[in-house]
């Protein structure tokens, strides 16, 4: 079994305006060393894989058919055995 | 400057209906290999402070104010310099 750690995040040049929210609310609370905030989606699989290699495999093809918008988000995957 | 990689995740012991709900998708789209999905929320924070130390402090009290909530998510704070 193998744990696939999923990070999808918007691309640069997209707008990400629940970053900028978030960014504006960490001002107003006082962290002003904060200069820019992006928020994504983190996602854990549970794969039942014969190797890690095809464990990515099944995870890379799970975000590019479901979890992640390839037009407009990116996406790094990292297994590890458990 | 720093890059916080922040990852919040909900509790083991908290239902996610969204992380139900893509295991379902993935089902019905032939991943019959993952055994679990589980959704959280990936922040990346640019910060401006004189160490890592200082700049991962930051980012976990942005945290615990802010960007998770205590009672049904954890989270967790990596620091790259850039």
């Amino acid at each position: 079994m193998y744990k696939a750690h999923i990070t999808v995040t918007l691309r640069p040049s997209i707008l990400d305006p629940q970053g900028k929210a978030a960014h504006h609310a960490l001002g107003e609370l006082g962290f002003s060393s904060v200069q820019s905030v992006r928020i994504g989606k983190f996602i854990e699989l549970d794969v039942d894989a014969a190797s890690a290699a095809e464990a990515k495999t099944v995870a890379e093809n799970a975000c590019k058919q479901l979890l992640a918008n390839a037009v407009m988000e990116d996406f790094h995957v990292e297994i590890q055995s458990v």
